[in-house]
This record gives structure tokens, sequence and C-alpha cells, in this order.
């Protein structure tokens, strides 16, 4: 792999000019944009089929954090890291976060687990049993726990429950029992607490999903209160949802909280975000742009949730971020009032192609300059690549 | 084609009973389902390819009611008619709600017409010219005005807005156009009236729909205020989306304003409902009386929309109603006492499988002697034919 | 549950009779339908988020075998047991088909494993290392050796080979080395064996799959020779596919050579066929009856191939065998005769509603009828559960 | 607008000369690529709700020609018209071709219609009668001698048939009447001439089509012969479905007849190629190149096939070619040689990503060199803009 850097910043900062925009802007803009990273993605992934091994993945949480670390120095674009409970459970969260902060970054949105336990079978918050509800409360109680002991103030909840096959339980007492238990789980948080409310269009459940879209996720906000916002997971909806429009909307009803970024042709695949369909994200941004302020992608929780299972995770990490990076900046290559004037006018395809004319800048030259004043290299995956990480990790984890 | 009435409804009540179920409470509530058919599903529909000519298709709005009218006197079920203005519209409501009485059924929900017009190339209710959305509100009010002068109550709204290319226009400000206008609207209906919110997942527009979702209707509905109900038509879903469960939720939330019934393989296809699914239409009419009240299905308003392109079109309406009738009664013969007990045990494949037993039931004999005694055919769709009156019609239309 | 056996035999054997059918052919037409279980059915099932396990599934081959047995037993209808190499893999092969036959059942086709050793990360038979896709050969010709071995003919491959992201290899090579290595296959085979080609949309690979619908499992058939065949797995298409179009064209092709029966509302979710779209399966069972010989289903290789994840593993195969027989059973109810007339008429509704009726014909009394005459519990799910085999087996199989 | 010439071609050419490309040969190649405009595609399209009239649309054959004509003299790309039967039909097919050269452009695929007369509402060669597919089988023929008088090579056949309703009509001897007719059409043409069969999953025919996938088009040309070939439109297949894979296949089975270009967000929607998803059509283009020799895509017939509902219809045709140019030249900036050595590496991401920076190239400097040295204009959507045609036309057709 080479460097990105070829096409000559000059003659791109002079076209954005051109067009009214400040290359500056965009490059401060990119730079200030935080996406967490997933530790569980630094782990080896899998299908149902079969979970490949890689020898340089990682083993326990520590070695989670120390790969978060790595992709944060590479990228510095990455500071926080999204925990899973129990996976990344510890005794000592200050020891942790200590641990951590050597590695670079800081601890993120914590993520209870209500699908592994035995006991989850037909369900966790919505099970027909009252006692195995209160048992993934207690879970969820003890997650909202940790973030105060690790001071994150995020807790992200993506419910697996549902149902395969018709009439197995009833959709209606489900929510019911939904909204019971999230509701003692919602006031158990502390007033700076957010929790992220993530919908999912099936899998595992295939008959029914209990939170199975933004309608879903939103209604249950509503009923929680203030804390409670959606998660948009991109790879959660049916073939040809349009997401941007979710995601315009969540913004104007004030209850966007976040994202989990990752890419899928057909189902959930927790492939590299934009690696088959560049467009949805940049189109994503460009929505959030619009509801931002100032010019840039509104504030919310940009996390990616992937899973590789069969490269490299670091190196899929770097690639999904710098993918995330391009996509904003492009979206930022629109001159928003000239846009907003075809509009007005109803000229649609001189409106839609300065849609595409932003999409089609070469956004390398901007991005590599961006890297290189933060003194990062301006190629991350090549200088992961150079560096011989991953044959030292493999080295090192095979013992 | 002959009669339903073979299996012997002797032991099918016997059946019915030996599971605790009341074979009279079934034909009892199925004899009260209203269903209301649509004026312009008696003329000639199509396709963007052709529209094909049937020779005893309604071509008048007087026409459309008697079809309507032939269809109630057969099967019972479809008292009132839901009209599209402009396509119905007359100087004389009083005159033509008369006239309709005459043919045995009364008007029906307004159907506003915001999309045949060159204005909404670009929208409507959305446009970007304030004139043109001025227009469509004006035309929404009419028809509420229309709505009063016709003593009807809903007002149901199809909105055909969106956009074809990305960046054609902004989202967000078209929410709030939408917002806007809705609002005004709103305002001017009298307090027993109900405005019905339809959303469509895609078409005619192709990028992106306003009110793509139920998400997107009912948090509009919110916005607007109690009289501003969700309407779901089972075409306008991506696939694979799990209506039964949108139902469920919008009753929970109260905001279940109707249906409109049709049946799609793929598209919104607007075919005999329950023709390529029938256990679709099934699973809804379970969850509507897991919703409603004395085991009946929840009380809202169920309407046919589809479009008969290449069969006749009453024949199409009286197999629709059947259809119908028959999904209700199917969704009956589940004895939800011991449904409950099985779901509380856990006994997945217990419970669906007395989904699937009640599925299974044949309740064509049911039907039949509910027929029997209403009055009516035992079998309308036989005796439409045998009564010969696509010949006629079609003698008659094509002077 | 209760018994199905309530609607009275008598009726429905005047009804049809009335329309021109024998119930006698039905019932013997479906007797003789022999329902192939898979193996791997019988033990526990999961995603890729968990595998809960079921204390009464089979840990073991013999199990497995066992539970097959007694399937058959209570069902009469699945005589022999496909197998999965290397998973039920034995030294003694006559000695394993013995003791099958001491549970009642014979084996049946031998499934290749070519997705679980960490070679195939990047493919078996498509991969680009020359000596994997060897080592993978090498298997395939194992199993056509365990097939002669185990005294079978057919050896069923489904090919889990595919890439997650564009460019990661090349997908015309990679077609070139699969009809290569197929070759090789192929000519390993004596002359009475078949070898069934199995298609998948997607999953476990998700960008592109090297065999991923008919028309590329039907031409690389066509290139190995008339051994070989395409297998059908109706959870292995695009939403909206019309599978009974595939089949009635593979048939006609003389290229069927069987199925994978399952249900998804989704994606590949190897639910119990039937269990949330009956229709469907009925009309496999329509296209499979006109593409058969003397008014029966066309002789191919009727297969289960499910993933029984939160429930029982025998009722599910009981209740899937169960469906099966409903949706055979069901589909000679069409007189074809009268049906050919109507469709020759351009009668529309006529022959749609022919359809319709049949699919409404309660046929559990003939089925109930048909058990009963073989001596089989003509509820063979409440003899599983009266039987108490269940908790027998959670016993023993917990020590 | 403006140009798009500002990134400095000597950069871009600097950066591919650094990869191992020749920006020449790859300006040549593009500058080669012929893409045929419909003539249909220059008038007033629509969705079955409403067509809206653009003043500007052509309204004859003659206004067809000529849009295609300054299309072609503004891009350089498009120097063939496809004609659709009846809608071009002219008495004097010599006279037609003059005047068609007098615009620049020659005729090209006729393509009949087999879906607008009354008689073919049950279908045209699939039709149950005889005389009805006759008439169909007569058309065809026509259009292959007018294809002859012409002087056209192609015959482009989009069968429309289908049915709405399981049970409407037999599948099986459908697909027989139309090897039958579809033979008689073939035994018409002369050696020189292709049939292309197209294929559509869905519409307007609901429940099935007779042509619905590229299997059952290629099966149907093996049957033909080697005149016929497949003919893939961009916007018929199922969501999900990996184009580029068909593409690969066909090429490699030799029965590759060409395209019909155009983008669907969810079904057949017909907007501009690549306006919602560029990454696929660069994909394509891909695997054009893999299959093609000398490094450029296949030689097959790429035509545009689109429905320009409300915008400018020459706009939307220049905008088309401009991107599909784009695509190609795009996919032009793979080294070959590098990406098949990361392939047999198995170096899943560094292969990925040569594809990935080769689309993130901004070629639009190349293309406008290219265009330049062509004596056209740089950006010729701009140019169409500034010559003020849309509002001569719009003009002089209000007449």
């Amino acid at each position: 792999m080479s460097s990105s850097n070829n096409l000559g910043y000059a003659a791109l900062a002079e076209y954005l000019r051109g067009r009214g925009l400040n290359p500056d802007c965009i490059r401060v803009a990119v730079q200030s944009l935080a996406i967490e990273t997933p530790a569980w993605g630094y782990g080896d992934g899998g299908t149902r089929f079969k979970k490949f091994h890689n020898a340089a993945a990682a083993r326990t949480s520590r070695e989670r954090i120390a790969d978060a670390g790595l992709t944060h120095r590479l990228t510095g674009a990455c500071p926080t890291v999204a925990l899973h409970i129990p996976w990344d459970k510890v005794d000592d969260w200050d020891e942790f976060a200590t641990y951590a902060n050597t590695q670079g970054v800081k601890l993120g949105a914590i993520n209870p687990n209500l699908f592994q336990d035995e006991d989850y079978m037909l369900g966790s918050l919505c099970n027909p049993s009252k006692a195995i509800r209160q048992k993934a409360v207690d879970h969820v109680k003890e997650c909202i726990d940790i973030a105060v002991a690790a001071k994150v103030n995020e807790v992200s909840l993506w419910l697996a429950d549902g149902t395969n096959y018709p009439g197995q339980d009833n959709i209606a007492e489900r929510r019911l029992r939904l909204l019971e238990t999230l509701q003692e789980c919602y006031a158990h948080m502390p007033a700076n607490m957010t929790l992220l409310v993530e919908y999912k269009f099936f899998e595992p459940a295939f008959y029914h999903t209990d939170l199975a879209d933004w309608g879903a996720s939103l209604t249950t906000c509503q009923a929680l209160g203030p804390q409670a916002k959606v998660l948009v997971d991109t790879g959660h909806h049916a073939q040809g949802t349009n997401i941007e429009y979710i995601v315009s909307w969540l913004i104007a009803l004030g209850r966007l909280g976040g994202f989990h970024f990752n890419c899928r042709k057909y189902a959930d695949d927790d492939l590299i975000v934009a690696s088959s369909n560049p467009f949805e994200l940049f189109m994503i941004f460009h929505e959030l742009i619009n509801g931002g302020t100032n010019g840039r992608a509104a504030e919310t929780a940009y996390m990616l949730d992937q899973s590789h299972n069969i490269e490299n995770k670091i190196e899929a990490m770097i690639m999904s971020i710098m993918n995330v990076q391009m996509a904003y900046a492009k979206a930022m290559c629109i001159n928003r009032n000239t846009l907003a004037e075809l509009q007005a006018a109803g000229d649609v395809l001189g409106a839609h192609r300065m849609i595409h004319e932003a999409f089609e800048t070469d956004v390398r030259p901007l991005l590599a300059i961006m890297r290189e004043e933060a003194g990062l290299p301006i190629d991350p995956l090549k200088a992961f690549r150079e560096g011989g990480f991953a044959t030292r990790m493999a080295h090192e984890r095979s013992k």
C-alpha cells in the first residue's frame, strides 16, 4: 500500500475555495470528530458457522485496550473505547482507567450483555419470567454502576430480545415488560448519564424483535425520559431503508443518541463501514451536517460496531476510521448556501449534482495534511503495516 | 366455482367448543366487522406500463357507488365507500349521500389527492414553493369541508411527497413544512373528525418519502394532536417487515387509526389482500384481537386499498372481503387463555402450534352459516358470477 | 396440545370427491413422501451470538441417529438421515448403518464440511491457495468414499465460499477454480451417485457468494455432467424471490436435485419449515405436482435443513414433517383438469380461487387417518410429548 | 454549475503513473466507450400515479432523435439511439436513418413493445391464447424486419409477461410457450443479428415474471442458439443482489449481451445511473474489465434505460453518460497486476484497499482533458445549460 497524499493539497484547496468552501474549516472539523472503537472489535469475530482465529487478535481486556490505544496513536481519531460487560469487566475500574490512559485512550460507553446467558433464551428485559427480567435489570444497573465507577456517561443498550415463532409470546405484553424494566434501569442512572437505545430489524430473533426499528426505540425513549436517546446501527435496517432520512428525523426530534457504524450488503454483516456503499455513509454525514450547527456534524456519539472475521482487526479499525473521516470531509465539500438556493428553485439536477460533485472530490490530500499537522502518519494503515505490529502481536499472543 | 359450505358446520362448531371457543361469538364478531371499500377500486387500474380496460369497470362516481352497493348487498360487510377527491367530487353532497343510500351504502373516508396536479411535481404539503404548499393545504381543507358536508368523520391522507435524487431537497426542511401545513389542516377539522396519516416506504418518490414509515407518521400525529392517527397500508413496508408488530405497538400507543388492506409480494403491488400470504393477514388480526376488547379485533378503520389491473373489480372486492373475514375468523379460533398459559410457561412450540392450528382450521362453514343467517348468499363470489352482473355492466358501460 | 382429528374425515372426503378428487390417492401419495432429516438438526443449534443448550439435545452421532429413529417411528415419514462429515464420521460404516437400522432408519445424503477448518478462511474449493483447494477436494472425495461405504447415493454440497470485501479476490478466477475442483470431485463419483449443488444468496460470505443463485448452481451442474443437480434451500434467496418459479424451471430443465426445507422471514433463519409463511411451501408443492407424474410431486430428494435454537429438536422435526405433509396434501386438493380449463379461459380469479380453496381445506383429518392406517400416532407431536421422551433424554444426556 | 476541470490533470496523471497506470490508455478507453441512449428516455416519463409534463420533452420520433443527437454532440459518447416499436415506427427507414445521420447519430437496437396492447393483458409470447401469442411473435418478427431495414444488428427483448395471482396460469406451460414463440422469432433473424433477452424480478407482473432472473434468461438463450444473449438491466434485481457477480458469470459463459443502465434504491426506479450508489456501477465496470481484453471493458451493448420523471430529459442523459464514464475511468485506475498479487497472497484488506483507492480517485480532470481533446465541452451538462437548449425546446414544443 502506498501513501494517499499524491494528488496535491494545493489544487484541492483552490478547488474548494473556488466553491466558497474553506478547506481549513473542513480539516479542523474532521480532526475534531471522535470515533469510539469497540473493545470487542479487536478480538476474533465470526459467523455462526466458524470463528476464524487471527494470531494477532487481542485475547484480553487489556490487550483490547492496548490495540485501541495503538489505533488511536495511528489515527488520532478514536480517543475512547466502548466496553462490553462482562467481557471487559474488571475488579478495579480506577486501575483499568489508568491503564487505558497509559495506552492513550479513555474508557467509553458501557454495553450490557443481555444475550449470552442461558437464562436469556426467551429474552432478557422482555422475558416471560419475572425472575429473569429482574436478573437482566440487575445486570443493566450493574453496568450503570460500572459507568459511574469508570467515569463514563453513556450506557449503550442493544436488546437481543424477540421471538422466533409466531405466537411464541405476546408482543404487546413484552413491550409492557420492556417499559417496566427499562424504567427501573433508567431511574438508576445519574443525571448526567445517557441511555442509548439501539434497535435492530432482525437477528438473533427471527420472527420479531422487541425493539425492531427507530419508531420503537424512539417511543420507548419518550416513555423513559430525556436521558434516553436512540442509537442508529447502520446495519440494522431492512433492505432499501433510507438511513439518512431516519437520522434527519431523529435529530429534529432531539433524540439522536449516536451511531454504531458498519457496512452491510445484505443483513447485519458488520463489515468495515463504507466498504461496499460509501455513498450511503456520505449521505448520512450530509444529514448530520444539515442537522448540526456551524456547518459541522451534529454532536452525538460516533462509534464503530463491527465484526472482523477474516481480516486483521486493527487494520479494519483504521480503515473504518479513515472511511468515516472521508465521508465527513466529502460531506463538508458541499456549499450549503448554494445548495439551498438550487433546492428552493426546484433545480432537481442542479442540486443533486452538487451532492455528487462533493462526493467525487478526492479529499485524501486534505486528510493527509490534517494528519501531518497533528503529528500523525499520513497513511495510518501503511504505518501500521510498516510498523510490523501485527507480526509482533501474533508472536506475543501465540505464547 | 362452487360453494364453500361443504365441510359441515356441525363438526367445526364441535371442534371449536372442544377448544373452549364459542362459534357463535366468532360469527357475531366477524359479522360486525365493517370493511370500507374504495370507490377508486371499482374503476380500471393499471401499472405505469399499461392500464388495461375492463368493459365492466365503473366509469363515474355514481357507477362506483353502485358497484360498492352491489358488493355490500352480496357480502353484507362493506357498508361505506371511501371517496377520492376530485375523482368523486360532486356539487351536492346531500344528493350524493342520498344516492348512496339508495344503493345501500354510506359515504366513507374522504381521500385528498396530492399527487396528480402538475404543480405537485416536487411535492404538495412539502413542496419548496409556499404557494404550492398553500394550494395543497387548501385542497385538504376542502376535503375536510367535504367530509363535513358528506357527514363523514374521517379524512385519510396519503402523502406522495418525497424526492428522487439525493440532495434534490432538504429532508429536514421538508419535515418542518409538513408539520406546518398539516397543522393548518388539522386546525380546520371539527372535533369529531379523525385525520388518518398514512406512510409509505417508497413510490412514487424513489430516493426518500416524506412520510416513510410508522415512526414518521406517529411522531407527526403526536405533533398534531389526538385527532391524528396512523394508517397502516399493508403494502407500504420494506421486505421482511413484521407488520403485526407495528400494529401491536400502534394500538398500545393509542394511535392506530386504521388499515388499507392489500397484498404485495414485492413492492406496493396492490393485489387482493391475502392472495399470496394469507398467514400475514391472520397474524395482523391476531394482534388486533390481542389489542382489542372482549376478544374482538380493535375498533379501527378497516379499509381496502387495492388496484385491480387484470381482474373484474367487483370480484376482486368480494374476494378481498372474504379473505379479511376468513383471517379474522381464524384468528378468533385461538383460545387466548390457553395461549397465555403456554407463553408464560415458555412453551415455544406449544404456543406456536396453537397459532398454526387456528390457521389450519377451515372456517368457511362458519362464514357460510353467518352469511345464510344474514340473508346473504353463502358464496358471494359465486352469486356475483351467477347473477350475470359483469356481463350486464359491460354491456351498459360500453354504450 | 390436542389431537387434530376432530373435523371429521367423512365430511372432508365427501368434499374432495365433490370436486373430482380422490382422497385415497392423496393419502397414499402423502404417505409415500419420504423426508430426510439432518443428523445435525438433533443437536444444539444457535446464532453467532449464542448457542443455547437444550438438555435433551443429541450430543453424538449415535444419539442423533437415535433421535432420527424416534422421529421416524412417530411420523413414519423420515426413513433416512443426512450425515455431516466430519461431525458424523465413524470408523466402521457397516456397523454404523446397522446401528441406524436398529433405530429404524437408513443413512442418507453425505454432507461435506467446507467451512469449519481454519484453512478455509478464504474459501475451500475456490481458495486462492492450490494446496487448500486440494485439501477441500480431498475432503469431498473422502465424502464420496464414505457415501460408497455407507451405501448412499447422494453427496450434498453446500459451498460456504465467497468474499467479504469488494476486490478481496477475483470472482471470475474463483469460478474457474470451482469448476476445476468440482470436476475432480465429480469424476470421483460412481455412476449411480448424484452430486447435489446448493446455492446461497449470502452468509457466511457477505460481499459475494461463489454459488449465489440457481443460475450459478445450474450452469455449474451443466459443466459437470448429468449426475450433478441443483439443491434448493428454501432459506437461501433474496427477499421477494418466487421460489416455486425456480422449482418449476429446474424441473423443466431436468436439474432439480432436491430441497433443503426450512423457513425464513428475513435471511437464512433456518426456522421450522412453513412456520411463518405456509402458503409458500404449498405453492412449491403445487409446482412439484405440476412437474411430477400421475398427479404426484416430482421425485427428488426432500430434506429438512434447519437450526433449532430455542425449541426441542425432535418436536421441531416432527412439526416440520407435519407441515410438509400438510402442504403436499393441500396441493393435491386442486383439481388440475378444472384448473387448466380456467387458466386456458383466462379466468384469472376463477383459477386463483381454486388455489386458495385448496389451501383453505383443512386436511388434518385426512392426515390423521393416514397415520392411523399406518399404525402411527395420529398426532405425532402429542405422542412425543405424552411419551415423556424429552424428559428422559434430558436426564440421560445430562449425566 | 461549474466546470469539473479544477483539480489539475498533471497531478492526477502523475499519481496514476506512480501506480503503474497509463492515463493515456484510460482516456482512450473511456473515449471509445459507446453508450446507446433510448429514444423513449427523451420524452415524458412517469409513475402509475402521474406523468408530469416537461415542456422541453420530445414529443415525436424525430424530436427524440434530435435530442439524442444533441446529447451526442455534447458528450461524444452516445452515437446510437435505441428505438421502441411502435412508438418510433416510421414508413421509410432509409429516410429516417438519413435524418438520424443529419443529427449526428445512428439508429440502434430495436425494442418490441409487448405490453401495451389490450390483447396482452395476460401476456404476449406466453399468453394462454395461441392467437395472441402469434400476434406477439408477428410483432417481434416485424421488429426484426425493421432492424434489417434500419441496418441495425440488435433486437432487444423485454418481456413484461407474468401473472399477478398464484394459480392464475401454469408457470411451466408458459415457459414452454415462451420457448416455442421465441424459437420462431429467433429463426427469423439474419445471421448477423443478436437477440438480447432481458429479465426482470417483478413488475408489471406481481406474482411471477416469466423471465425473472439471469438463470431464466440464460437457459432461454441456451435453448435458442448462439445469437441470443442476456441483457442485464441494473434495476431488475432483488434487493441485495450482487450484480457484478452476475456480470462476471455471464461473461465467462459467453452470454453477456449488454446492459440497460439505470439506478434504483428500491425497485425498478429507473433513476439516473449511479445517482444513489455509484460504487455499484464502478464494481460492474471492475468485472467488465476483468472479463475484457487488453485491460478494457468487455465489448458488449452499453445502453441506458431510464425514466426521467421530474428532471430535464437531456440533462439526465448527459449526467448518466458522465456517470458511466466516471465509473469506467475509476475502474481503470486499478493496477490489476498488483491486485492479482495481493489476492493471491490472501491479503484481504490490501486487495480491497486497492479497489477503494481507485474509487476515491477523482478522475474528472482526466475526463475533462479527454473531452477537450475530442473538441467537446469539458462539462457537457454546463454546456447544455448555458446553451439555453431547454428554454428553446420548451418554447418550440409548446406550440
